[in-house]
């Protein structure tokens, strides 16, 4: 399944999409974290096209605000994310995908997660 | 330890301070994750002096957006959150706290985790 359009991976609902709010920007920060180890892998953005893309693939896809494009992660880099669950907070203005990662991980360094500073570490 | 400015929980070097973005309106957004359980329990934003008192005092400190003043999360609830870690991304954008939970859980509804709604239940 490779999002032909005919069958979503999973389906928005009207009032789920309703129920999601997107910036002045048109963006709303979506959370990727690791199904199975539970790290939490990133964050970026996703426009609302981004988004209805992520659930019709079952693959992530974010903005990226840097390059003001499309961002199918993993298209590059071979390190792409299948989502297997979709979560919305209660104010609708955040989104949380728990992920099966593919390659290295997640981070353009190279690190499996892009949080992989700890704050106090080189005091 | 309640912040008395003595000594801090978790200390922030200049190089770290220099690291981490703060946007256009002075934020960053924060997300707290469960130290015991692993689960997301919410994303919010923190101000320069928010995250300065987070690290001093070891306990969630946000900037709430909709009333424009810093939330010591919990003084109102209870359910506040000590800071076990605290992480920055590969950007210097966005946080990651891993936090010990008190009290009934994170999100203003009563639920433990502000991201208690899956996209697709309710097709």
């Amino acid at each position: 399944m490779s999002g032909d359009g005919t069958s979503p991976k999973i389906l928005l609902t009207e009032a789920e999409r309703n129920s999601i709010t997107f910036n002045g920007d048109g963006l709303v920060p979506a959370i990727a974290q690791d199904a199975t180890t539970m790290e939490v892998l990133m964050l970026a953005w996703m426009s609302r096209e981004s988004l209805d893309m992520t659930l019709a693939e079952g693959r992530m896809v974010y903005w990226s605000r840097s390059r003001s494009e499309l961002w199918r992660k993993g298209d590059t880099s071979g390190d792409h994310q299948d989502v297997l669950e979709a979560r919305y907070d209660c104010d609708g203005d955040t989104l949380l995908f728990l992920v099966h990662q593919h390659g290295r991980g997640a981070c353009h360094t190279g690190e499996r997660t892009c949080f992989f500073r700890r704050i106090g570490d080189d005091a």
